[in-house]
């Protein structure tokens, strides 16, 4: 690791207001949404959706939002970059970071949509089946980076969710140039299968040339790379970034690099809400990379993170995950 | 029950939405906060407790509020009245109460302070201290009293927390002449021993003249009637109004009414959050007695819906209430 990083990880992502309300399976269905997965939706859809949900509960959220905020809960120094317009829910989102002890100083938008909500039914299975309306996130281009936050953290995390418009691709790339020419890392997850799938050609570039640290679930892995199997996308992992997480679900998580390869096995949990389970595996093992610890350890972290955060309502962790470290 | 009415139980209150999170004692100590009470606190005083508190999660909640949500979480046929501003805490407002079943028709306000807030702080033991800034709820007044609303439901709900300025005072007299004269009862919370100290001239008159059915945790009916113990309260209340439910917290609760006595046992519960257990308790009573069940089961079905909200986070159910009956 580098020894003058002020900052251990600062984040890029979509900066939403997560919604949540439990419903039942025939819900998703007559409501058309694609179960488990994060679909982006329109502002007149998102109000059409969210006035045929159930009471519900608000709590900040936004993939890399959720990770930073994990690193932070460990103890390490994080940082955030993200989009929120100058409403109420903007300001929620920005004070839950803060609270945290995250910094956070993009100014909030003045004109624009609003701040992004994500609409997520959680159903008995626990599975949450998200739907976003970006809002003021999906502006965010190169000007919103700040260069000294990037160089100053010894990782730079870029979620996949936000990779979606020009603007927010260049901004990535310029992120990373930053990070890269600083001597300092570059994490990114893949963060969904159909986002993978929409910008595949765009992913596959910035993943050979910029990425350090890959998260990615199994199905996200072959979609990028045309595998079959999980094996052979493991093995194009360890050939294209020099650190690789591939997260199995319940089946735990395998982490390559180079000739290393550690499974992690999943730990033992009351799943009541998956949301936030990859979010805070990338929290875990972050937080271990930037402290200088052993790979497999860095794993473990992972699943340790992830474990608390599926065994609670809401995507950020419930406890400070540095309570849980022994 | 008068047969013809189309509601149950209509609700008038503070329209507030909660902010919880999690704090130690010495937290509540340091920022001089009164434990386990309702404080009301300016805008700048809440803005800065806001940032003081550690990441939070956003309920809807209002005591009245919270108790009709139960009303119609048990099947019955409710509406609330209560002011909010037209912004992004006033529509999720507005949305919990109508995707629980509630009709609530009041129309935002386009001028004047953004919805109600109340910032709840839940220590360890479960207790929650609340700071509430009204905002927008404090300006209810009589013109915001729908007479047919009120004409239509078999009872009228008010919440003690409301009833603080000389408008919502005015508010509390019009609706209750509204209700009797219609031949409906009305009931009231005081709400909280502060609030009967502040305003306990008022109250008396209140009680006497309008009310059927008073609900009062024990040191709030011995505050109203100026009781050293619980057992002469009990006794003022039974001369004083038709229907008494003296809340005893872990000790039950004492239902009386003429010459009929009920001790109801408290549930055996893992408490969480203390939030919102008067106020289920009175979904519950309400539900029995607009069902026209005996006392001594309305009593019992308070204790139940108390008994849920208080083994979770947040004010209002968890699950639909009508399920837990048997």
């Amino acid at each position: 690791m580098t020894a003058d990083a002020t900052l251990d990880v600062v984040g890029i992502g979509n900066a939403l207001v997560d919604v949540l309300s439990h419903e039942t399976d025939e819900f998703v269905a007559a409501q058309g949404l694609v179960k488990s997965a994060m679909t982006l939706i329109e502002p007149d859809r998102a109000e059409q959706l969210y006035q045929a949900m159930g009471p519900g509960i608000e709590m900040s959220g936004g993939s890399a939002a959720n990770t930073i905020a994990g690193v932070a809960s460990f103890g390490a120094r994080a940082a955030y970059m993200g989009r929120v317009y100058d409403d109420q829910l903007g300001a929620v989102f920005a004070h839950d970071l803060r609270a945290q002890g995250v910094t956070f100083d993009n100014k909030p938008a003045s004109d624009g949509p609003s701040t992004g909500r994500c609409l997520i039914v959680v159903t008995p299975d626990a599975h949450r089946t998200m739907n976003t309306c970006l809002g003021a996130s999906a502006l965010f281009g190169p000007d919103d980076v700040d260069p000294d936050l990037v160089r100053s953290a010894q990782v730079t995390f870029l979620e996949g969710y936000l990779f979606d418009r020009p603007e927010s691709k260049e901004a990535y790339w310029v992120a990373s140039k930053y990070a890269r020419d600083a001597g300092r890392k570059v994490a990114l997850t893949l963060s969904d299968l159909f986002c993978v799938e929409r910008h595949h050609d765009d992913f596959v570039p910035l993943v050979r040339e910029r990425v350090d640290i890959l998260f990615a679930n199994e199905a996200e892995a072959c979609a990028l790379w045309g595998c079959d199997e999980v094996g052979a996308a493991v093995e194009r992992a360890r050939a294209e970034v020099a650190v690789a997480c591939i997260t199995l679900s319940e089946k735990g998580s395998i982490v390559v690099a180079g000739a290393e390869t550690h499974e992690i096995p999943a730990r033992p949990v009351d799943v009541v809400d998956t949301t936030g389970a990859g979010d805070l595996y990338a929290s875990g093992f972050l937080y271990g990379y930037t402290s200088g610890l052993p790979l497999a350890r860095c794993g473990e972290l992972g699943t340790l993170a992830a474990a608390e955060v599926i065994s609670h309502i809401g995507a950020r962790p419930d406890v400070p995950l540095s309570t849980l470290l022994s």
